[in-house]
């Protein structure tokens, strides 16, 4: 008997922001191996699945990604129904291309289950939609996780030629304005992190590229969203308009 | 009694990829304005609304967006619970933020719902991560609308730095693809075309960026999505062996 793995999103944060596709397959799983970040709520989607974090957590020891994709093989192989539920979507900086290859090169059906990615959600959420007529005709999206891998992609961009989201960026706040502005990006670029984006917790702070450099914000296990560029400008009427603003408290800096 | 509008998501076109807030918000409408490529069956979700089709399908004419503005505001003010309903996510090149500046300036309470863009969904449901490690750290996305919009974008972006996906391409990948050779892209990287993702006449065109300028392609009202850079190499192997390749038939040139 053959098992079977969803490489699922989870969204941003709020169970909610799961799709109805996640949701059905978490209720045939028979397992669910889960980021750490992922809300428990959605796992309660999954009433007859034993569930397991194996995921990684900001500044903390994590199972390595080979253990992931063994126990993936291992547990499909035994017939099981798995859920690999990840944070956001599961091929925007999630190493879920590595899963799934792990499990063609392994011989184990899948499908891919895409989710809503924090890159853009995180953003909305806040009152900052990614693109905008006259202000962003794209936006470029990278992980805060490793200078070596963001740094050459933030180098290549043209300043305030689009909309720049940083997903993981709480801990590389610094060094990415420092990069963006050492690029000719103005320091005066309106610029946000939000925190906790969907989440009874969510904060945004706002501000300039200059001021990232120096703010002070929470550290911790909180994800962070960095977003730099003209459209976070409307967060100051878009964020406090939209219900979903009023989970999206300022902190820090005033807008 | 004030009325409530609801931009909403619906994903890349399975209406199972619509999320449960989505859904939810759905079956709570008087009245749904939904773009002309949401899949019917989305429509389903709202079996008490009036549902009008008030978006935009390529190479047609339609409805001017101050008017579905001025819909929007209007049906909220006789007290209807609105939802409109866009292709993808709101916040992604679908003018949502014109639509939410819209709303907080006639004193309209909404609520942004994202959704699945097919910024991310096209390529996962045609195999190719958008990320990955070793191939690409970030990717940055554009419309093909309007070349005067996505070009200075892309001569921005530093040859083979990163993944580039460009939404309603399909009319313009030849331009798109110009534009990348003029700046120093390489003619032998990998470049896909995504025709009708996530649905069954769903079809991937692979080849190179040089061939993709002379692609025999189906024109046509089917949404397009080009994705360029060295990640779309995996297509060969995850375009196959997961499930959703069944219906990821590959078209035109040989992978």
């Amino acid at each position: 008997m053959n098992g079977f793995v969803w490489l699922v999103g989870a969204g941003p944060g709020d169970p909610e922001l799961l799709t109805r596709r996640a949701a059905r397959v978490l209720g045939e799983a028979d397992l669910v191996l889960y980021d750490a970040l992922v809300d428990p709520r959605a796992l309660d989607l999954a009433p007859q699945a034993r569930r397991f974090p194996v995921g990684k957590r900001a500044g903390r020891p994590s199972i390595r990604q080979e253990t992931i994709n063994r126990l993936l093989v291992r547990a499909a192989r035994r017939g099981q129904r798995v859920v690999r539920l990840k944070c956001g979507d599961p091929f925007v900086l999630g190493r879920g291309g590595e899963e799934a290859l792990a499990l063609v090169a392994a011989g184990v059906a899948f499908e891919v289950v895409p989710g809503v990615t924090s890159a853009v959600a995180a953003a909305a959420l806040a009152g900052i939609p990614v693109t905008h007529r006259g202000l962003a005709a794209g936006f470029v999206v990278v992980s805060g996780h490793a200078e070596a891998a963001y740094g050459p992609v933030l180098d290549s961009l043209a300043p305030h030629s689009l909309t720049v989201v940083v997903l993981m960026g709480l801990a590389s706040r610094a060094a990415v304005a420092a990069r963006l502005l050492a690029r000719g990006w103005s320091p005066l670029t309106p610029a946000a992190v939000v925190l906790g984006a969907a989440t009874d917790a969510a904060r945004t702070w706002t501000g300039t590229l200059g001021r990232l450099v120096s703010a002070s914000l929470p550290e911790g296990d909180a994800p962070g969203t960095i977003v730099v560029g003209a459209v976070v400008s409307l967060a100051a009427t878009l964020g406090r308009s939209a219900e979903s603003g009023d989970a999206t408290r300022a902190v820090g800096e005033s807008r």
